[in-house]
């Protein structure tokens, strides 16, 4: 990176960057200590021959940051009787293996792991490993915190958690530390959406090992393993390259968890297998060949947890190689080498072939005829929102360390810090975390990483707030607003509530407080009253939140917030008493309406219709609850039963869990409610407030019955009038959108085993089901899976609880019970329903998901406010244009901050929204002076204008290619954001 | 060894020794290359503080020579799906751990494994580990080949084997390689033979891990864990220090293959663990130390192919010991230190303190009250004569390589060696080998290197004979005589067979020979005719031979052989037709007799009574087989089954076989039988051959019929009219005899809880019963188990068939089949009876058992010889007096032999020889000029006179010391051997 540094000297950043440059902002991040010239990347690769088969054995581990033990057990070998896996062993063996042969090599993935073990290392030892890496013997690839999960993932966490690996391995490596490749060979099906972010952060290439069985069979023949990814409908493209798995071949895993003979070559012993051993191995390296297109195979030498003894894997590699390769002598054509996925990413490269084109993702994924993999997409749904909860977290914890400064670590309340959260966000970023495949006591784990996070970010956002409201006055938090838990308003009579938004536009924002007064008065930062309702707490939410709170009512009232900013209101108790007795209905009204929608209902509780007033659309609609019954693996077509990977329903029809529901209706000037009860374990709410764009459906699930011994897997359908031509449509880890058909898959003819579990995906953010008219969008809380298996039909799994284990490793069934709830989890959320016409439909479902990603954050204070208190703040200048979201806004050390902006339409997706937008960056914040600006790539470990990537040319093309990435038009400080672009900024900065 | 030179100048041998030096003779096997100055053994031990308790950690690995895998498997880590072990990776392993940090150590046992190891390192690797042995941070213990079996090991075959392995470390590493200490973790049960073994090698100390459990109670108790044994009622003794097992302490196992929690010392990741192991682990030791004597306690940080990957090992053993340590800041008194078992030795005898005396042994092993480990005295009786008989291959293959010189080695039959079979002998000693203990196929292939062994042993013999006859006739071996096999006299109408006698006196020996022809002619070397019999193979023969051979009679006719020579019969036919008529009577006498013995038998075919004409005891005598029902494991007192270990019948009575036996008999002038059959799976043949003294008991037992689905373990009952009172005796691995009485142990109170299997105990060589007036002893022809449960009585197991594993495992039941007997083993052997007056019962069965050990080796010369061909041969020039056996004469290099003699009676067991008796060495050989000669320690490792052990002194100690060790009286060549003393001597030779 130091090299590089020179370039930018001609580059239209020139001076600024100077000036960076003799400030020595940028410098460390980006820059390595070792200042000799490394011979690392590329250039270390060993030499192939050209007219052979090259064989590339890549030595590799896989390390999960959690799955059967914690990440901590996992690094220091603990539990060894769950699993034997310790990789603090693991790092130490292969760096003194990779010491006694300089031919070796060995790819390292997971920075989780990585930094743990090099902390502890003496300085002796940090300078080894860096020659190490510094000669291209140890190399890093994907090189995040963790390899996410690609599913069950949001965008914003996944950035998050890429930059945190990324910038250790820069920071303690340099230039050499930077990986070249993406190596995602274990997560259970591929999004476009990371291919595509990938293809932002700079890598060459992007390696994975699981796809479709039909798929794999077909690439196999055609000779299509390596293709390329156009990753993006706006944006231009990575290019993705499958191996075989990521396990060795068969009869070649030396690994001490394998058994495979290995090369006995003493003539005097037993068993000399030598020319056995090489006989097979030409034979399956020639029977690979057949199935890849160049002269170049890799294989993949590892598997999970492998290398703690990292003698026995190179011992036999070592012979295998001298062995293979003397047989050249008697004419062998294959050469096999110590090879790094890069290095063999560099041969196809060179081979100058063209390859073929994907435009579409890798889901659901599916092993065999009957084992999809669509059941995680759901699995453990109380994680899952607490993750997707988490995020939100982070983000306002970030962006208030930026706003209040130096203060926010160490302030009023004491030392806080974000970096605990972050990398409690980055390790339930793993593709056996937040995707719900692990134990239940690692899914607890987590989880306790997460609180304790939110924990030191809770003093960091006090002080934050402390700086910028003048008020040290004690900060309350209430994580369990959502089951009207909140021990403070409960029982004071007199409190403020500060409503603090992360997104960089205003919002409005539903409060419901629980207390046990029946009238308050609320005022807003300007002392204005507003309208504020007590309405009884449900019966739901007191069976749900059990002992943990005492209110009788809630109070309900509508929120104002700007744009990176909170705002303050104050709430007073007017009277005590009993609750008006008109707050709830039980002989409902068949509708409920706010300025936008009416919601029509049935006699027998449940919805039938929805109309938009100002579009004048309606639609039936109907929905209801169900249940699939999971099959329990005993059955003539398979024995695969659902678990926390497989969804396996045993019919493809489920049962309804009831077809009607007993109501309540709670109407006021506020909200219109109809509280709806269809069994001991499922009910729901549906409610619009009166300034809402979308209709909120607040469900409650579980205890999950399972004294009838059937695994049960719940999902709630909503039938409507809509013409779906069985097309509907979903989210890429919260971005971009795709199309999705039933029994249907656009690169292969598929033969259809599972009709229910065979057309789910994943949906992160958002799903929707359309025709010419009318477009319903269903945005979600956190990631669920769902599928469109009728006509006008659209289903979200929403909880599952299963009696057995799906043989995929966990070993566990999925059946999740706790502490509070010994009888089974009882899981609460929210979908958020639009009916638009279709070309406007983003206009309303951007905002609307950005909103429950990034929620506001509400915090308390005791007691009335001083009155030099600042009640409302924002941190920017003006909110910013609705095409742009601010992704990132987080401090980056002393005096830099990192800025993500991003672009969230996608091209033609909005009449109004789809186009390039400008903003300028010196302009932005109300707080912040920005004296230095440097463009980055999305991970931020390379310069944006360094960023140089393999060219690649796919066998067909019909699209031209894309406008070339936005040039920075007028200004250094106006940046131009194309549809569904991300441009992430190092912005030097100072309070003004 | 190269410093301990220079004192020999002043010892009494300096002159010859001086000489040798000059002709560089003994420099290579005593002295490594590495001239610096050592620090190894006792030296080397780590500091310890005098004022705590000092825990010696033990880093170790206990490397089993073949068990569930064959030694060659286990060394390569093949196989793993049977069991995780690769012996090449643990060495690998812990001597790149020892690098890392000089106060770490480490023991290694088993040269076998050490030296494949030894000889696949380069130069380089090699000088490290010089260095590492030269600093006593690796350290050998015991040494030998392999960690013998005591119960079933033949004193012979440990010798040799423990030389091997001793001289192998002592020229690779010269005095820093030897052994300080004996180290028998694993057998199960002590032989008092071993330790006098060890006490003659040198050895400072000897640990083991198994010992009766009411013993280890006791001795814990008393703090009697470390005690000495006088090893021998002749010799002085070796001590012997009782460790808790060889295991560590519950909780502190960080081997890869264990569970426990690692120390988890970084307080940024969970489960921070240090306090908490550091309070288990001062526990544990506070708790060990209540149970020994000194402030020293020994653990044993390692287990069964522990330390493949050492790292896991010493990573957590430095922060235990860094922890730990660090209390003694806070006043805590214990301190943990690496060490080794001879560290720790040093610290008790720096104890200066008295030590509990032992002068039995440790036979039967229990762990439980119905486990006794009496089973494998009789496992795989098969394997166990194979390896006795290969023992006496091996000793004659020794020394005709010494008597026939280089041409040996290489002669007219091509190349040969002794080392393959030394090899094959040596692994077979092992403690799951010979015992019977393992796995099916490692018991094959133990066997298949025996037969290995032997035919690279053939060449040699082929060799040599041809020097030493003159002639270069091909020599057929014929090693199925046993059941009536060899092709070249079942069809040849004229051929020779020589007569080995690896003895160093005459012996007369009958020789039976396959052949279809009805009347021969044998004459002897000097053309003397020879007296010589036809009668028919029996139909037990027939039966157990199946289609390997035709023979319809065998030719029978009796031998002599001159010392440590040949001769030479020839056997010519006279006539084919038809066989004596009278040759077998199935009315038969109710007697057969010898010159010595009168044997009579009932009218059901049983024998009823014995006599010695010469001394005219008679005494009645009933002998028939039986078979005890194993126990299945599923009873009331306990689960434990019969298996390869446990011998546990379910009931005390045996069922007898049959009452009656058909019987024929076969009377003439060189042999008088008696044929019984008892059952199809049981027959046996009485036979007095005219010239012997002893009366042949030559049993076939098998295939054991499993149909009934009851394990069945045979015996063979001698039920006699000698009033036994409870008492028998057993030989110790062949030499000195010990008194066994019914349901006692001389140190402890025993709670009888298995009255059969409780009362075994291993015979090796023999077991006698006896009263004042008869001794009835019987010589066995391998290792099997036995006891005298009634009056007068005394059962030896013969077989063992099992249907169930035994736990301790092996994980197979003992039931073994082969390809030519798929439906069971069948096994034939012999028993040799001798019945004499107690006072002189040894002059005859010293000299009968050792007939039985080192049996004559027969080898075949179609057709005529020529003319010239000498055909008598002896290597000594006059036998050796009757006290005296030749245990050991083997080439040691171009120009040394090595030779053990041996006084073969025990101290007052012989009137006429237990006395002195001296041998001149320089008259010793009839074509050898001995030029030099120095006497060694037993291994021959060690000058003699270098031997410096530890003093150790008992509690208390009744016995008169012995005399002092036999000096050499009148000159150098002169040697006088006491009762029981073997001495061991490297001699220079030259061909007269």
């Amino acid at each position: 990176m130091a090299a590089g540094w020179q370039q930018l000297a001609v580059a239209p950043l020139f001076f600024l960057l100077l000036l960076l440059l003799l400030s020595g902002v940028l410098t460390l991040p980006l820059g390595g200590e070792n200042k000799r010239t490394p011979t690392c990347g590329y250039e270390s690769c060993h030499a192939t021959k050209p007219n052979m088969l090259n064989v590339h054995l890549v030595p590799h581990t896989h390390d999960d940051v959690g799955w059967l033990k914690t990440v901590d057990q996992y690094f220091y070998g603990d539990r060894n009787d769950i699993q034997h896996a310790g990789v603090q062993y693991i790092l130490d063996s292969v760096v003194d293996q990779l010491l006694k042969n300089p031919d070796r090599r060995f790819i390292y993935v997971e920075t989780a792991f990585f930094y743990r073990w090099w902390k502890r290392q003496s300085s002796g030892e940090q300078q080894t490993v860096k020659q190490l890496v510094n000669e291209g013997r140890l190399e890093f690839v994907n090189g995040g915190w963790c390899m996410s999960d690609e599913a069950t993932t949001h965008y914003s966490a996944v950035v998050d958690q890429m930059t945190m690996g990324l910038r250790f391995l820069n920071e303690t490596f340099g230039p050499c530390g930077r990986p070249r490749v993406a190596w995602h060979i274990d997560p259970f099906g591929h999004a476009r959406e990371h291919a595509s972010m990938f293809a932002q952060m700079g890598y060459d290439g992007f390696f994975f090992g699981r796809l479709d069985y039909q798929d794999r069979t077909r690439r196999m023949l055609a000779q299509e393993q390596e293709l390329l990814w156009r990753a993006s409908d706006s944006l231009r493209a990575a290019n993705g390259i499958l191996p075989n798995g990521y396990n060795p071949p068969e009869g070649f895993c030396w690994d001490q968890s394998c058994d495979d003979p290995p090369i006995r070559d003493d003539p005097d012993l037993e068993d000399y297998n030598v020319d056995d051993v090489v006989m097979r191995f030409l034979a399956i390296a020639k029977s690979q060949a057949t199935a890849y297109k160049t002269n170049h195979i890799i294989m993949t030498m590892g598997s999970d947890f492998q290398y703690e003894n990292a003698n026995l894997w190179y011992k036999n590699l070592d012979k295998l190689i001298r062995y293979v390769n003397a047989r050249q002598g008697n004419g062998s054509r294959v050469n096999v080498v110590y090879s790094t996925p890069s290095c063999y990413l560099q041969e196809l490269h060179r081979a100058n072939l063209t390859w073929a084109l994907k435009t579409d993702d890798f889901f659901p994924y599916a092993d065999s005829a009957h084992d999809f993999w669509t059941g995680y997409f759901t699995s453990r749904p109380a994680l899952k929102r607490y993750e997707r909860v988490s995020n939100s977290h982070l983000q306002t914890c970030n962006q208030l360390e930026v706003l209040g400064g130096p203060v926010s670590r160490n302030g009023p309340f004491g030392e806080g810090n974000s970096q605990t959260m972050k990398k409690a966000m980055a390790v339930a970023q793993h593709h056996d975390a937040v995707s719900g495949t692990e134990k239940q006591h690692v899914a607890n784990d987590y989880a306790r990483r997460l609180a304790d996070g939110w924990r030191h970010c809770q003093v960091l956002v006090s002080n934050s707030l402390a700086a910028l409201t003048g008020s040290s006055a004690k900060r309350i938090y209430c994580d369990n607003l959502n089951i009207s838990v909140c021990p403070l308003t409960e029982s004071s009579k007199k409190f403020s509530v500060s409503v603090y938004n992360p997104l960089a536009r205003p919002v409005t924002w539903p409060v419901r407080l629980p207390v046990n007064g029946t009238a308050y008065t609320v005022s807003d930062a300007k002392g204005q009253p507003v309208d504020c309702q007590v309405v009884p707490v449900s019966r739901a939410t007191r069976e749900v939140r059990k002992n943990r709170g005492f209110a009788i009512n809630e109070l309900v009232f509508q929120v104002q917030a700007p744009p990176l900013g909170f705002s303050t209101y104050s709430v007073s108790l007017l009277q005590d008493g009993p609750p008006p007795a008109a707050a709830t209905k039980h002989r409902a009204p068949t509708a409920i309406q706010n300025k936008v929608f009416t919601l029509r209902k049935s006699e027998i509780g449940t919805i039938v219709s929805l109309s938009n007033l100002e579009t004048g659309q309606s639609i039936s609609l109907t929905q209801n609850f169900y249940w699939y019954n999971a099959s329990d693996g005993n059955n003539s077509e398979s024995d695969q039963p659902s678990g926390a990977y497989i969804f396996r329903p045993n019919s493809s029809t489920p049962f309804v869990i009831s077809q009607r529901a007993k109501t309540e209706t709670v109407q006021n000037s506020v909200v219109q409610e109809v509280r709806q009860w269809f069994a001991p374990w499922v009910s729901q709410v549906v409610r619009l407030y009166s300034d809402s764009r979308a209709l909120e459906l607040e469900w409650t699930v579980g205890p999950l019955p399972i004294d009838d011994s059937l695994g049960k897997e719940v999902i709630t359908r909503l039938d409507t009038s809509i013409k779906t031509c069985e097309m509907f449509y979903t989210d890429s880890n919260g971005r971009e959108v795709l199309q999705r058909k039933k029994d249907f898959r656009p690169t292969w003819n598929l033969k259809q085993s599972e009709p229910i579990a065979g057309n789910y995906y994943p949906i992160n953010s958002r799903a929707f089901i359309k025709d010419d008219k009318d477009q319903l969008t269903v945005v979600t809380d956190r990631s669920q899976g769902g599928g469109s298996i009728h006509n006008g039909s659209l289903e979200i799994m929403l909880h599952r609880r299963l009696l057995y284990d799906d043989v995929r490793g966990v070993a566990e069934p999925l059946n999740e019970t706790s502490a509070i709830f010994p009888e089974g989890l009882v899981v609460r959320g929210r979908l958020l329903l639009s009916l638009e016409r279709p070309p406007a439909a983003a206009d309303a479902h951007r905002p609307l998901a950005q909103e429950a990603v990034l929620q506001p954050l509400l915090t308390f204070v005791d007691g009335g406010l001083s009155p030099d208190t600042r009640l409302e703040f924002s941190g920017l200048q003006a909110a910013l244009p609705p095409a742009v979201h601010l992704l990132t806004l987080t401090q980056w050390d002393g005096d830099s901050v990192l800025l993500r902006l991003e672009h969230q339409f996608q091209s033609r997706e909005s009449r109004v929204n789809s186009q390039p937008v400008t903003v300028n960056l010196q302009k932005l914040f109300s707080t912040l002076e920005v004296i230095g600006v440097s463009e980055m790539n999305l991970s931020a470990n390379q310069w944006k204008d360094e960023m140089i990537r393999f060219a690649w040319t796919p066998q067909t093309d019909s699209e031209a290619p894309p406008p070339k990435a936005s040039g920075d038009a007028s200004s250094t400080w106006e940046v131009t954001l194309r549809p569904m672009e991300i441009r992430t900024f190092l912005l030097r900065v100072a309070l003004r």
